[in-house]
């Protein structure tokens, strides 16, 4: 038996007034997702506990059984992870963006225009190269690589670093790059906070005399740095429960989750964690690595949560139902009765309103051999209130289906 | 006011196949529970948390509101409470088989042919009179009794043992006889170890040469040791409640349980731990001890969780229905409208399929004078999924209770 976990990124939300006061996914047409709730057991999710908004990070580590509160360790480790990045136990990583400021340092675009992939990958060799020399001076290993446009990562490695450092990254135009200072008292916060005080200094330097940036419109002309973290110190699925599992997943903060948690990553061309991504072909390489005998495959499905950032109500609703026509085809592959778990969930609730990730709880519905089929026959976020799983919490869930595979340990006699 | 608080070992199953994917609630007939539920109120209890398999000792711990993960100590301990023995501080016990082994030490039989109670008890007196010598030799109290057909316990009493060993029994047939090791690096674990090691070739050493043995089909000639346990310290439901408790359970191990809470032992003629066992004798029992001015009976029914070991469908569901026409005769003799908490539940979900303890929840039903009666009208796992306790922890089941006693202190002003 093995279990594929199909989870929509921000696809919960509260009800919005141009639906009629409605969900995207109570007016959405839904008859796969409907289906799963009336072939299976429902009921309401709080990744983290009731009313608390979860950053991804933290909601995809919860469904993956890992309490927050006990493994979160800051953004950047999974940013790095994620980013094919090994990270030792003293390393400290960052999310990065190419941004554009002005002369005063205020950040004018986060996202330089939204630079391409190729653009940043070269102005990204010349950083790495500024890096290394900059790193042996400062006695510290730098390292810093772009992932796909604006976005990289930044790696310190070495003894005496902390993560209790604080963002280079002032979260909205406008507004002037920061400092990065210690957020405790220790010398490792201090010295970290130089060290990406110089790194941040020297990568504008570079920046600015690169002739790259004097072609381009919109130049990427500083680095912005947020989310320190460290690696996680949490034992992979396989060690807890004895399984083999796999990620599907478009987004580098998600893979590195899916990495701590020691699941493979599956690569799927036509994968791009945007509204023009192939989901068919994601869930065509799911079903086959269930074939191979993975006993759990994480698919993670991102553009229903930049619709809610975008505030682009119709696009939710039909990327839904996009996202409703491909699970159907793969239900037809699928052996609910004997062979396959397949649980549908979202990883918070994202709001066609404010943009926002927000506290409210998510539904979920299971399907499969053995589960206690409940009455609900709608999958969204009132109907699935009314389930036989009631009301449970992200860190329950992988109790819940290793239970269903014969995984979990007894405790007592 | 007082509480009945019946509890039907392993009675909560998952869809079963042969029922056509409905569990054995969902087929048995089962009027009486199923008015316990329209009378009262319903919910799903998790014995300990969702998806965690519960052993037998855990779960009834957590019925009777002890938290398994502050409390739980070893099962060993409650088997020699529930055999009657006490437990110092110090003492560590051990449930005990009489097995039958080979001449390399390989198990044939687990059970030695389930041994009557009579032949082990006299075998059993072999083996005390050996332990006194070998105890007096190595300087530690030994106390060895059997029980119950093949079954028994071992207790060491003196200073410096541990309960981190491990087991000599090596939980099926067909496998060698283990050694106790040390689970720890303290010198009380390594001294414990060589003690059960010395003690089990003694006994080894005695039952080859018994007498009985040679006239035995399947002679009882060795003891396997399981679960080393202490005294777990906690108060009891007196203390805690200043409540009069008292406990009807045929096995050994949930005795041990409700005398950890401080529950008196009722004995009961005629109640076996099994099929054959006298329903209405024990509830008749329970509504004298009520009568007799006991807050608390807590009720424990067996036989349903053998009959899914066993993967017995129809013998559960039968038993099922024997429970509930006893219940039902109970329930005439019961005054819910202003006397007595009738609450019904089980304490975990053995599976019909596998034959193990599942980490499913558990339905339950309370009707008694001031419940908030809800809609459900149906004792089994989907139905009271619908009812007004929502989803519950095992442990919050007693301040629950109390509460309706009016016996929970109030926390703050």
């Amino acid at each position: 038996m093995n279990v594929l976990f199909v989870v929509c990124d921000g696809m919960a939300d509260r009800p919005v007034r141009e639906l009629g006061r409605r969900t995207p996914l109570q007016v959405a047409k839904t008859p796969s997702m409907d289906r799963v709730a009336e072939l299976g057991i429902t009921g309401l999710v709080d990744p983290v506990a009731p009313g608390v908004p979860p950053g991804s990070d933290v909601a995809n580590m919860a469904l993956l059984g890992y309490d927050p509160y006990e493994h979160y360790s800051g953004r950047g480790a999974f940013e790095a992870l994620g980013a094919g990045l090994d990270l030792g136990p003293g390393d400290v990583a960052f999310r990065c963006n190419f941004a554009t400021v002005d002369k005063r340092g205020v950040v004018l675009d986060r996202r330089a225009g939204r630079i391409s992939t190729e653009h940043a990958h070269v102005l990204a060799e010349a950083l790495q190269e500024a890096a290394e020399d900059l790193g042996a001076e400062l006695g510290v290993e730098v390292v810093f690589v772009s992932t796909v446009q604006h976005r990289g990562v930044l790696v310190l490695r070495g003894e005496g670093l902390s993560r209790a450092v604080s963002d280079t990254d002032p979260g909205e135009a406008g507004r002037p790059l920061r400092r990065c200072e210690p957020l405790d008292s220790t010398p490792q916060a201090r010295r970290t906070a130089e060290l990406v005080n110089a790194i941040s200094e020297r990568f504008r330097e570079v920046l600015a005399r690169h002739p790259l940036n004097a072609r381009l419109e919109v130049p990427a002309n500083a680095i912005l740095l947020r989310g320190a973290g460290t690696l996680p110190r949490a034992k992979t699925l396989k060690e807890l429960y004895g399984i083999r599992g796999a990620c599907i997943s478009a987004v580098a903060l998600i893979k590195g989750v899916a990495r701590m948690a020691g699941l493979e990553l599956l690569d799927v061309p036509g994968a791009t964690g945007s509204y023009d991504t192939d989901l068919d072909a994601k869930f065509s390489h799911a079903l086959r690595a269930l074939e191979g005998g993975a006993d759990l495959v994480f698919l993670h499905i991102k553009a229903t949560d930049i619709a809610s950032h975008d505030h682009a109500v119709e696009r939710k609703v039909s990327f839904i139902e996009r996202i409703d026509e491909a699970l159907g085809k793969a239900m037809e592959l699928l052996d609910l009765e004997d062979e396959t778990y397949l649980l549908i969930t979202a990883d918070h609730t994202t709001s066609l309103r404010t943009g926002k990730h927000e506290g409210d709880p998510v539904p979920l519905a299971l399907a499969g051999p053995e589960v206690r089929r409940d009455w609900v026959r709608a999958f969204d976020e009132v109907s699935c209130a009314q389930g036989g799983l009631c009301r449970l919490r992200g860190i329950d869930i992988m109790p819940v289906l290793m239970n269903l595979l014969g995984k979990m340990g007894k405790l007592g006699a």
